[in-house]
């Protein structure tokens, strides 16, 4: 019989390499431990953070502040740029949100609400940004995730504003119109498309494909070369396409991992997109404004009058002050009125001088400006 | 405006406060640095105990295990044992799973196929057991998750086994009957029960509630302290019983939070059991046994004629070596013959002498004895 102790593992390993591995193990114990007291000491720290944010409060002072996502940002940040490897800048940086994330926890679990429907991609996203250390709460529509943060019934809420699969998600911005919260930060998810068929499919007769218009032209080439032959039928979303599947014997869909797991689909041909950066963007929403990290950026609304050149007279002071737009959308204005509504995303936050001339130009033009919030740009 | 480089939090905070929080985000800034360099350093001893294993098989050992299940299982309990706050032991545990998964990734990246329908609970325990840094199959069978891993189409498969809401998972107990793979370790996820209702549910209106006859009666103390006079309608499953209050304006649904999220329910009163300590329980299925932890349990089937006597006699060889069984369960023979089914497991180790001087016991009374396999015990 082997020690009990020690080594159980010798029997399927040569016992030349046995040696070699117990003093690999051995100081990977020691580094276990030191890792360990050091997460600790950081923990011990976070905690005497939330006892000076108390103090504060008791003093009259605003309500503390526990999570602060500009210095999370920051840190992070910080991780990545000092970073040699063996694992990816992302990985570490991983680590490091889940790090924060139990330490944070100790003082205040945060609450954040997400939209449940598109389901588990939303809650991907809060996981990414938050880390697992978060008590989640899935509603059924964005003006739910809105309400439940501006009454205070959760500290943060997530939502999808930007699908490069399914468009922009007009929804949100529509949203953001009525709403007083503050954009507090992004997150981009990376998604694949898949090609799946349900439990009835016969797989050699499929003479039909569902999948959303943009999905299918994300995967044209790979359609064009293994299945030209067969029929695309676009329909309203992905998850209409899998569900679709479910019911034909002659049927497959393309769309996310996530819908297959939904709908007890198999995938059948992994990864099929022609481009593989198809990414999906969510935005963090809640009721302070975040200080800057370094590495912001700011999203406004800006309500422009109908007229010729408007789109030129709203850019320009953008370009003048030296500022990178990073997205404009148009949408038309609620009220019905000759405006024009543009959602507009720039690098920068509020704070900084020229963004705070190129606003002031703007509004000088503009019948309104509403402004989003300032926040890190997504470091994962 | 404020220097760009320090302390943009400062407005929020009491200036005397600002210095001490500086000063001790410094700290930590100082030990995130320090935790970094020593990730680091284990993640490149990860590697060299890769390279070692690599060329083992290069000289024609047996293929190389990047995994070792008994050798995660012993780092999380060294790091539980030694552990002393402020984090929580089971969230320090939880971080060095995570900080495992990411080196082990670094070699391989682990493929583990789960039970895709009950989803995300299943999802859940995958990354429960082995971290975030791994590739998911969901799949829509017990069986073909079973086959997957045969086919070594995958390193590891992940199935519920028991579920005490709903029970026993037979059909994942009936695949092992007919399977060469072997337990290689099991995972505990805690579950609560949510009363939910749909979109176009009347709140005031509610007449029934639909649930698994379990769920009904775990939740009993709390229905009829708030819900009395509401008629009780067990249902096959808590996911029956979610779909079914989509289209009834006078229903609420029991059920877990993947199935308001699936759908698309609102939670209207969380956590309502009696008894708080719910909990579903699954298998990592793989082809290798796993070597002994020091924390192990044992799983084996064992087929007994019919008889007077036979589940004493079947018992009585555990209790003599001191073996603490910790379930077992009958399942009628699949050949129709006149004989039992028991699925037994128990605290220890295959290799233990006293294990095995019972099974040998127990093999001269049994019709057959099949060794599932032995594996730690979930440490999280």
């Amino acid at each position: 019989m082997a020690d009990k102790k020690k080594a159980p593992s010798a029997s399927t390993e040569s016992s030349a390499d046995t040696e070699e591995l117990l003093a690999l193990r051995d100081q990977i114990d020691a580094l276990d431990e030191q890792i360990q007291q050091l997460i600790s000491d950081r923990a011990a720290c976070a905690q005497r953070v939330a006892e000076v944010k108390t103090r504060a409060r008791q003093k009259g002072d605003e309500p503390p502040l526990f999570y602060r996502p500009e210095r999370e940002a920051q840190v992070l940040q910080r991780v990545m740029a000092r970073h040699t490897g063996p694992l990816g800048q992302e990985d570490m940086a991983r680590l490091f949100r889940e790090i924060m994330s139990a330490c944070l926890a100790l003082e205040n679990t945060l609450q954040v609400a997400y939209l449940g429907p598109e389901g588990t991609f939303t809650q991907q996203a809060v996981i990414k940004h938050f880390g697992q250390w978060v008590e989640t709460r899935p509603l059924i529509a964005i003006d739910e995730v809105f309400r439940d943060v501006e009454a205070g019934a959760v500290n943060y809420g997530v939502v999808p504003v930007e699908n490069s699969t399914e468009g922009v998600v007009n929804h949100t911005l529509d949203t953001f119109l009525n709403s007083n919260l503050k954009i507090c930060g992004e997150v981009e998810l990376r998604i694949h498309q898949h090609l799946m068929i349900g439990p009835n499919t016969r797989r050699e007769a499929i003479s039909r494909i569902y999948s959303h218009q943009q999905s299918l032209a994300q995967c044209r080439k790979w359609l064009d070369a293994h299945l030209p032959h067969v029929e695309r039928v676009p329909v309203s979303s992905n998850a209409d396409a899998a569900r679709r599947v479910n019911t034909e014997w002659n049927a497959a869909a393309i769309a996310g991992s996530m819908a297959a797991e939904l709908y007890d689909l198999e995938i059948i041909s992994p990864k099929i997109e022609d481009q593989p950066d198809n990414s999906t963007r969510f935005l963090i929403i809640g009721r302070e404004s975040v200080p800057r990290s370094g590495q912001d950026k700011t999203s406004i609304i800006v309500s422009m009058r109908n007229g010729p050149g408007v789109l030129f007279s709203l850019l320009e002071p953008f370009n003048r002050h030296g500022i990178d737009m990073t997205r404009l959308e148009t949408r038309p204005a609620p009220s019905g009125t000759w405006a024009y509504v543009f959602f507009i995303d720039f690098k920068g936050h509020m704070d900084d001088d020229n963004v705070q001339q190129a606003l002031r130009d703007v509004e000088e033009r503009a019948v309104e400006v509403k402004r989003l919030g300032s926040y890190p740009m997504a470091v994962l």
